[in-house]
């Protein structure tokens, strides 16, 4: 309350940097900051607790940009509280190599929590944060230790409230009662195709109310600041929903064009800006001004930020001596390590133990490390007794109140929305004190394709078990039988496929992935059984590829995957009691790993002088790269017994030696050099 | 009303074909079938028209089941009323290459209108379908003439319910006013992960009325046919709203199990058959039952929309002479057929006419063709002024009491909601009389990623104009540049991915998605201009591969595709004045169509004994299949003008000739075999 001149300045000062910076850069967003201004100031200088000086802190407030496209309202808040972004940097807006993308980048730029831009996405990992927030706080606050109760608060405009990611990410925290959430909408009217009318009429307040939301509606959200101020305060009151605070705005605040699509997605023409900065009382011959009593201001908050971290830091001291066990689980979470020894609870596997499903292999593994890794959070997308993602001893992660779970719970029910668990995991991963982990089928970790992209480019460690991985789930058909989706996913950067074919290399897929701090994983598991290598080990599957059949006289490798592993060693037995033929099998269970290996080991594994197949019931795409010849299923599959799908395939011990066969007689005579060997080195 | 006990009979009848066909198929779901047997029971056999015998008539009523695993239910009926579906088709169940999968496939069998199973998506075609009835109807409606009047039912379900793509749609359907679309939500509590409370409390109606629709609750959808059926004919009567019934049911009714998670995909066990079939009235030791009475019921009803279809054909056949414009255009859509001639309109383009961006290309088709293809149906998930989808003629597909457009409208503004947008397109191409191409972002087509498969596996003709298509949009950086997204489509069976390098290019991805009549496309178009190609034309294009320079004494040849092509041959030109090396180079606009060409030609184009090398600024997961080498880009690109993005990874002519030279020098002295040659088929 009692807004001065001051304030105003600070909020055009807001402004005109984001119409400087754009146009500088002769491309992006001005509409958004300029109609979020007055809120941004509010809410970062009135509310929001953080230290500049340590993007870090654990306890901070969370801030995302879910309307990412509006960067430069964050580029210009961080720059002005004294982040490490300065104006050089802002002058650099969308520049190549600069901290300032076109849309917010996680790991480039310090302050922003999330990468966003991708629509909903934001939102959705908010709603991680938030889940990550009261996880935390459910584990490690005591009476007398509040040391997690910040809020997160989520900008997002009518483009992120039409996508269906927000709406499933908006229905989850609603039912978790996650009254630590403030989303903040710019309800603008105005999207990319103009008025909002043409696609967008329902009613969004409603809607967010029907999803269990409190919600409430600032009509000026240009000039009524004690009207925003009033409204984060109650949204901060409401303890039990998170609430949705309607900002109704105008886009490109101040400019000619202000209210339509015209000023939503560029720069401010030279005349327009001059117009601006003279309603501003700013002077049109120069740019990016900053006047020194709003650095001043800003500073001052920025002070009591750090002052509060400086707080908390000394609670922690004193949580130490009391909780000496909690803290030092926090602190070392906060680190990113693992706990020393975890991995010696990984399962292992010797060649005579049972066949077991993938899918059951990676329940082993869940069900052995959970006690040692208590950071880790497994959920799925309401398939929990199909991917086998809970461990029995399990504890829901519910608000207490609904009588089946906790907050301290450890296992997420995410419903059907792949999309919004696979962001909200991004969240997750993102708070810094939870590894998430979560389920649903290969298939549909397609619908999720958004946000797993955004892992991979966030650099953030989540774990998609992704069960069902083939045309092996039989009678599903091939609306569930993923063909395409291993391709997809190792052609994504940063992001590693795992597909094990037994117990050991089940093991190691959870190894590399707990262990791929900057990595999201994926692993591909069965739902059939799966029999026990002989020649595999964790720390061969680590390797990413390796023999599972060696033998040195062999004309030809067999490379392949998972469940096509061991018919493969079945062919190569096929082939030499029937054709006298010697055959090696390699099994690959991660591109991604085997690629970061040296040339000469990765020779070893695919040696010069005898040609490779590959085996995988999957598109051959991607195959090339370690195969001179491929068997795979460039079509959809078909419904029935498993078994029986993988006979009409020809994925048979026959049906490869077949393949084996031709490809030894099509390179009879041919030097055949390894396809390791390249003419040259990938632009990494 | 007055419903019997053969009403009951045959809901009993149909409840226990699910029970005996998943039983014989250890397999399936029979909990939504015995759930949501009353309702179908009162909606096929008292409100829906359609023919069995002709399943394909034009105006008959659609019904999709967006909860697909309930598949039995829609089998069940289909064979009770007349459809080509046999008992030993119900037998057959689940089973290898029957024409009852595990989930209703499109093209597999007679009354199933679209492929479903992966949740949400058939909420969204029955969107699809109903636009297409209220623009057919507003096309080819005159006065006494309700050619298309048809209503569009959809079942769903909680998983359904839960999806974001359901959301996107209902949002859509809600903003077009959409009447005749009726959708009847299962509320049975329960989803695989058991009771809903874990992760489903949202208020479904409320947020249903917030989008728009009208809502009705029948709270007893086990017993109540009356309620049932006073809830379908209120809705029949909402002209201006679409209607959500939401229906509650006991999921496995009459089952031991009833109500409970355990019912949903699993079998009944043997006890329990027992007990359910004498709680019905039936014989315990027979299996697969249908009571005479049962049949002779149905086929009453489906007598009367064999009547309902001659009635319709005998106005269809007076329409024909006082509108025999509209009934030839009618008719013709009908076929799957284009307009005679119509691919005269195509633009050609000499390599004298400007550089033009592709996406402008693609604008400049739509221009030219639009009037002679009616059926085209434009539209943009609100990026219409960055994906040039609208010709400047075009009217927009709303509501008329909006002021701002016709049913007749061919654009449709799908708003931010790329996933229902591709799923209500599939909707639209499975009515029959439209042709659906709309706009994105190459990199959100990701979004639509489960819809798009959908397309291809249900094969129907749509069109993705997907533009922005590399790190060539440059500023709005890698949250926005797509590196994986080609190699993800390209391994999708049945999908034409098209990125042309030019006019004639472009023109020719249009002439080849337009008459694919079973194959979806994704049409990747720059944001950057690009110079009109001197070997380029639209026949040698249709080819998907040819040579854009050809040199009989060349030592490499540069294959590449869209923006790059035009670089490669700057690098042709390069690498002789600087090297006196002679490069040849192919475009290949797209894999899909050159894969299916003869051998014969692919060797020309890519002949034996020279070294190939692919160059595209994406991942080169999938290049193998056609090169030796690949220059590409296995890394996320970068924020900055695209000029500068394109040299920071050496794209450019000197970056791509160091690599033609290292791909000569390594293949020197070797014998060098196409890429072509293969030791085996692979499996279509």
């Amino acid at each position: 309350m009692g807004y001065t001149d001051l304030d105003q300045l600070a909020i055009n000062t807001i402004r005109l940097l984001a119409v400087d910076a754009t146009a500088k850069a002769n491309s992006g967003h001005p509409g958004a900051p300029m109609g979020m201004a007055p809120v941004s100031h509010v809410l970062f200088n009135k509310f929001m607790k953080f230290n500049p000086k340590n993007p870090d802190w654990a306890n901070r407030d969370r801030f995302v940009l879910s309307n990412g496209h509006g960067c430069m309202l964050q580029y210009a808040l961080l720059h002005l509280f004294g982040y490490a972004v300065s104006m050089d940097d802002i002058k650099a807006f969308r520049q190549l190599d600069s901290i300032t993308p076109g849309h917010p980048e996680a790991h480039d730029t310090p302050g922003v929590e999330v990468t966003t831009g991708p629509l909903g996405q934001g939102f959705a990992n908010a709603v991680g944060l938030a889940i990550a927030q009261a996880h935390s706080g459910g584990v490690f606050n005591k009476p007398g230790y509040n040391l997690f109760d910040n809020y997160t608060y989520v900008y997002f405009g009518d483009g992120c409230a039409m996508e269906g990611i927000a709406s499933e990410a908006a229905s989850t925290a609603g039912h978790l009662k996650l009254g630590n959430l403030i989303g903040i909408y710019d309800d603008n009217h105005i999207s990319i195709d103009g008025d909002t009318k043409c696609a967008f009429t329902e009613d969004v307040s409603k809607r967010f109310e029907a999803y269990g939301w409190h919600v409430v509606w600032v009509k000026d959200g240009d000039n009524d600041l004690e009207g925003i101020e009033a409204a984060i305060k109650e949204a901060q009151s409401v303890k039990d929903k998170p609430t949705m605070i309607r900002l109704t705005t105008t886009i490109g605040f101040g400019s000619k064009l202000q209210g339509t699509g015209g000023v939503h997605g560029n720069p401010l023409k030279a005349d327009d800006i001059e117009g601006v900065k003279k309603l501003f009382g700013f002077d049109p011959a120069q740019s990016f001004v900053v006047p020194q009593q709003v650095y001043d201001l800003y500073q001052k908050h920025a002070n009591e930020g750090a002052a509060q971290e400086q707080e908390w830091n000394q609670l922690l001291q004193k949580y130490a001596t009391e909780f000496p066990q909690e803290h030092a689980d926090l602190t070392r979470r906060l680190s990113g390590k693992l706990p020393e020894g975890w991995e010696k609870s990984l399962p292992v596997y010797k060649p005579s133990d049972p066949a077991i499903a993938s899918r059951k292999l990676s329940e082993a593994v869940l069900e052995k490390i959970y006690s040692v890794i208590p950071e880790l959070l497994s959920g799925s997308a309401d398939l929990t007794g199909s991917n086998n993602t809970r461990w029995k001893a399990a504890v829901d992660f519910q608000p207490p109140e609904y009588g089946i779970g906790e907050w301290s719970g450890r296992y997420l029910r995410y419903g059907v929305r792949e999309h919004a668990m696979a962001a909200i995991m991004n969240g997750l991963a993102a708070y810094g004190t939870v590894i998430p982990a979560a389920g649903t089928f290969l298939n549909f970790v397609s619908y999720a394709a958004g946000a797993v992209r955004l892992s991979a480019l966030s650099r953030v460690r989540v774990i998609h078990v992704a069960t069902h991985d083939s045309i092996g789930l039989g009678e599903d058909g091939p609306t569930h039988q993923p063909i395409e989706t291993l391709a997809h996913f190792r052609a994504l950067p940063n992001c590693m496929v795992w597909r094990p074919a037994d117990g050991n290399e089940t093991s190691a897929a959870y190894y590399s992935a707990l262990t791929a701090k900057h990595t999201p994983s994926i692993l591909a598991l069965t739902r059939q059984n799966l029999p026990q290598l002989e020649h595999s080990s964790i720390e061969a599957a680590l390797k990413g590829a390796y023999p599972v059949l060696e033998a040195p006289n062999a004309t030809v490798t067999i490379i392949s995957t998972g469940s096509e592993v061991s018919i493969c060693l079945d062919a190569a037995t096929y082939l030499q009691k029937n054709h006298g033929v010697v055959a090696r099998v390699v099994s690959v269970p991660c591109f991604e790993v085997f690629d970061a290996q040296d040339k000469e080991y990765k020779l070893k594994v695919l040696p010069d002088g005898i040609p490779v197949l590959s085996v995988e019931v999957c598109s051959t795409m991607g195959w090339e790269r370690y195969s001179h010849e491929q068997f795979g299923l460039n079509r959809f599959g078909a419904s029935g017994p498993y078994k029986e799908v993988y006979a009409k395939f020809e994925f048979t011990p026959e049906g490869i030696s077949k393949r084996a066969l031709a490809t030894i007689d099509f390179y009879k005579g041919v030097p055949v050099r390894s396809p390791i060997n390249r003419a040259f080195q990938q632009i990494q």
